[in-house]
């Protein structure tokens, strides 16, 4: 199965979506607006996986609804994810997403920091025309909390005191917090029981957390010509991610990450600690880390009535352990 | 008349937002964010005039209602307007705000980004607490309006093809949308009829307008030893505010901007124009027409009973057009 088929049964509904994302950057404009809206279209006429705005979607689907209030939720969904990307690009001098060159990189820092900042009071508005505070609400919590995580990042950079708890807590409010909003708002949007509700959002938790273990998974497999970073990247910015975290839990003396972040990447350290990483069945400590984490998502759908777009949320938990960057 | 006086009558609401914004930052907080909770400490523990919390609660008064809303409200507008300043004092790079070392010059930029977005999402958190989804919905507007117009003045920077209208959009944008906002959503959430606030959202938009125009003349007055930065630091960095606008229409041809846009400042023609700005009863001009909005947001009060609130809200208009810096 591949993406396609996933999202098979919200064809239609994610057609919309595409719709209302581009009548952000197409809509009428002022004087002086033209380039902003030309910045839009470049940040949101980019073919992103749009997994997020699925999830809203697909959660809304186990409870007869109307059906604009979902699709606007997952407009809203995307919309958020595509501001924290464009403000990570700009902290992270990246040069490149989703094969176009940052907004950062082409207009520079500032422009950069206020687009991202216009599109993150753009998705507000979308979620606003929701009219439920329940999800405005939590929608708001979720912004604090990937920015957050983001800062969690910064400041405990080049600390290999760093602990599973931590690890945790971090991909929560980085990923998992926004996947855990996407479904529990498409579930409430539905006026779905709050039984449901629960299961969705834990559904899109542990989604979440499955998701970014993968993520930084990735960043120890391949080679650098492959991937066109440094193997290691992550840990060359001085973010402990779980493998790491399973590389110094198993070696606490004489560890070349320590190293790493006491004298920097000159001495070898990092090609050893990757190799390590590489070598030591940890990549599968880790994967199999993630597979507990899709598993309990899959399992959260228990109560859900079987039809087409558990079928789908069950795929796509299965399919996120098997995905490539 | 001095700002503590104009505040007498709300004092102890005042009080109330400061504990409220002390919350912020006073929190329980998890492993890792203690720093955090010391960077919003730094940021929201300033001397600040508080002048639009202020305009929330005052534009409460009008009608009976539940106390806690209009402060909640208050909190919130106080949060975004920070949040602004982190951003901007980040885009332009500023050293100091509030007599302290802005978050990006101790701190970083991209600590800046991130803790700018937090304090957005904590704004937003508040205005959910009204769980008015109007009040909220105007919010998320002004967030979109405000990083459209620091957005409008990097896009048309060094362009003297300028007009009026686009000045007036401008400065709307990047001020007056939230002075509005404060006195309308103080309205709405008192429960008044709709006539009273549009009255009120007419003084909070016209007492913007006065604002950012005093704010732009100022930029014009004294020496640089008086203010510590170049006069016509505005100037210098490109934007066109309205003494300058004055200038270009009065002197069409053979106008320093025109030569300083295209040139640079090295050919004293910065100088030159300041002096032309000075001495050419630009200012008085430019004094007038804030003076015209300060008047407008005084009778747009007229609908409204006569009691202490109204007053201080008049003596408000009256005392923005005496401010110095």
């Amino acid at each position: 199965m591949n993406v396609t088929d996933l999202y098979g049964p919200i064809q239609s509904e994610l057609l919309d979506v595409e719709k209302r994302l581009e009548s952000v950057w197409k809509r009428g404009s002022s004087d002086g607006a033209e380039l902003l809206n030309s910045i839009l279209g470049h940040v949101l006429d980019a073919p992103g996986k749009r997994t997020r705005p699925a999830i809203t979607i697909l959660a809304s689907r186990f409870h007869p609804h109307d059906h604009d209030l979902p699709q606007i939720m997952a407009t809203a969904v995307e919309l958020l994810h595509i501001a924290t990307l464009v403000h990570d690009d700009t902290v992270d001098n990246s040069p490149v997403r989703r094969g176009k060159a940052t907004v950062s990189s082409r207009w520079g820092r500032n422009v950069a920091v206020l687009v991202g900042d216009y599109v993150f009071a753009t998705s507000a508005t979308f979620v606003c025309d929701t009219k439920n505070v329940r999800v405005i609400r939590r929608f708001s919590e979720t912004i604090m909390e990937l920015s957050k995580g983001e800062l969690s990042e910064i400041f405990l950079a080049f600390n290999p005191a760093f602990s599973r708890d931590l690890y945790w807590e971090r991909i929560y409010e980085k990923t998992a917090s926004l996947f855990s909003t996407a479904a529990e708002s498409g579930a409430v949007l539905s006026g779905a029981p709050e039984e449901l509700v629960q299961c969705l959002k834990s559904y899109g938790h542990n989604l979440g957390m499955a998701f970014q273990i993968v993520d930084d998974i990735l960043d120890f497999e391949g080679t650098q010509e492959e991937i066109g970073k440094p193997v290691g990247n992550d840990l060359l910015q001085g973010t402990v991610t779980l493998p790491t975290l399973l590389l110094l839990e198993r070696y606490p003396d004489d560890n070349p990450v320590v190293k790493l972040f006491q004298d920097g990447a000159d001495d070898g350290n990092l090609q050893r600690a990757v190799d390590m990483v590489q070598n030591s069945g940890i990549i599968p400590e880790a994967t199999s880390i993630a597979a507990d984490f899709s598993r309990c998502a899959i399992e959260a759908l228990d109560p859900l009535p079987d039809n087409t777009y558990k079928r789908s949320l069950v795929e796509l938990a299965r399919f996120v352990m098997e995905r490539r960057r």
